[in-house]
């Protein structure tokens, strides 16, 4: 079943409410930089700090209320936690998170603070998913995946479609790709809603398995994983591969020096808080600036979750 | 020669070309926690990262053209020299900036980006003053005061003009004080342009000048000098001293703990940039939450230039 336009319509009024329609920031200087024009889409200072509250918020508003009242459950040590135990809070319903005992205390307890109730497990995957099950066979939950679901994606798209409704003539969209729920999404809102738009992604050198899997059309591996973009070490869905492959015209890899790089820009520059996974976009640009000079680029700032200890690894 | 609201007025339409009419954000967590609603005014998105491009275009714009012509000259380590170097950049014109040689090389860079020629001093006040003269002896340039100069502070004023405007019905705007070019025109502005709006100011502890300044009536000094909110370090002027005994309700003190406390807030919740001064408004709030509760608080955000080696020492 294709995401229609429509849904992606839908979806953008039925979410309204609950989330913000958040500011779009130039930056001379970058622009002066790199001889591009830049409209920054400022998820970061989306409700939880990150776009993933679009798709959560779209998915859970479709459960009937009978789905609904036994709660939302998801394993997820990032964003979508906090957008599933949003939703759930704004909802009136109980969010059930799974999430690796290792993770960062700032982040636990942003999942907390929406009320949501957690439960450890150890950090692999199989444990993650045993617990997972557990839990929903005990709470009856609705189990939301953080990408590979037409709700979601048809959610993260509205980011770009509110960049395009107020950046006339843009050329160009990039953002990056994780799971593929923003990039797919991002890439259905350029064809719907823009004008000869071309959707580019950044990934992590150090996590690049959507750059293969976009070649071979399987879901492939990454040949190994080190980066400090940690938003972006899953891989795509069967759902989210199929949308990227068919709209989204290059995946670009950067090293961590040029994620860095990007980062400390956005934050001299730009005097805004992101996340490593959102420089990765506009490392992908600054790399290949000659494709780009005097295009008019859409780069979609994902999220500013971080620990302010870590600018310490970072600057 | 008291400032007018006509002054104010004509300032802003005088400089409206050259500035950003920055953006003013919420923060519903921020909100939450200490039962008020907070708008704060970004002028660390202003052009420069500061505020100080408002007041330093308004005079500038104001000389004759045979005076211009000789260029703009001032001595600080700080956020006046980009704005007097800017100045003259987009009115064609020499800068010629006198800088401590201990500025740190990031503000350098930024003076010298915009073309300013800079001749470097002792990091004394007599050194600074005395090479400034022989600077001006020599390109009979133009001096522009930071803060002790009508136009300054008519110029200063027009970002709170602007957050009265885009904000109905505020109660309260709060700023931080230095050498008060910022607060007293903010003070102006919010008897201009408000409806009854009580004007605070935080100031640092370890820069406790302005507080004393304001009971005695005569300019003092800081008992010590001991803070990261280093836009702060001034003393008043007898224009700026004027304004604020006029038209200030209260000037309150934050410890170095309250100012980092808050600067994290804002990093972790609002995902902005900003410069320890920018933080002290908003720890004076927090520290006296019961005298504000429910109240609708306009919050200058002073400016967003820090050197990002410096988050080590404060997260």
């Amino acid at each position: 079943m294709a995401i229609t336009k429509q849904d992606i319509s839908e979806a953008h009024a039925r979410i309204a409410p609950y989330i913000h329609r958040t500011h779009v920031l130039t930056s001379d200087s970058i622009n002066e930089m790199y001889g591009c024009k830049f409209y920054f889409k400022c998820e970061n200072f989306q409700k939880i700090g990150a776009f993933k509250i679009r798709g959560g918020m779209n998915a859970s508003l479709q459960l009937a209320s009978s789905i609904l009242e036994k709660g939302l459950a998801t394993h997820s040590s990032g964003n979508h936690a906090q957008a599933i135990a949003l939703a759930a809070k704004l909802l009136g319903t109980r969010a059930y998170i799974v999430m690796p005992d290792n993770s960062p205390a700032v982040k636990v307890n942003a999942v907390k603070g929406y009320g949501a109730e957690i439960t450890f497990c150890e950090p692999t995957l199989q444990a993650r998913e045993d617990t997972m099950e557990k839990v929903i066979r005990r709470t009856g939950a609705e189990f939301i995946h953080p990408f590979n679901d037409e709700r979601i994606v048809a959610g993260q798209a509205t980011a770009a479609k509110e960049l395009i409704e107020e950046v006339k003539d843009l050329e160009v969209i990039i953002a990056p790709v994780g799971g593929g729920g923003l990039l797919s999404g991002t890439s259905l809102s350029a064809k719907y809603f823009g004008n000869n738009i071309k959707v580019y992604a950044g990934e992590p050198e150090g996590a690049a398995d959507a750059v293969l899997s976009y070649k071979s059309g399987k879901i492939e591996s990454a040949p190994y994983i080190k980066t400090i973009a940690d938003g972006l070490l899953t891989t795509l869905g069967d759902i989210t591969l199929g949308i990227i492959r068919e709209n989204v015209s290059e995946i670009f890899t950067v090293t961590e020096e040029e994620i860095i790089k990007a980062m400390r820009l956005v934050y001299e520059r730009m005097k805004i808080v992101i996340e490593p996974s959102s420089a990765v976009p506009l490392a992908a640009i600054i790399k290949h600036a000659d494709r780009f000079k005097g295009k008019r680029i859409g780069v979609i700032i994902s999220g500013g979750n971080v620990d302010l200890s870590s600018f310490r690894d970072w600057f």
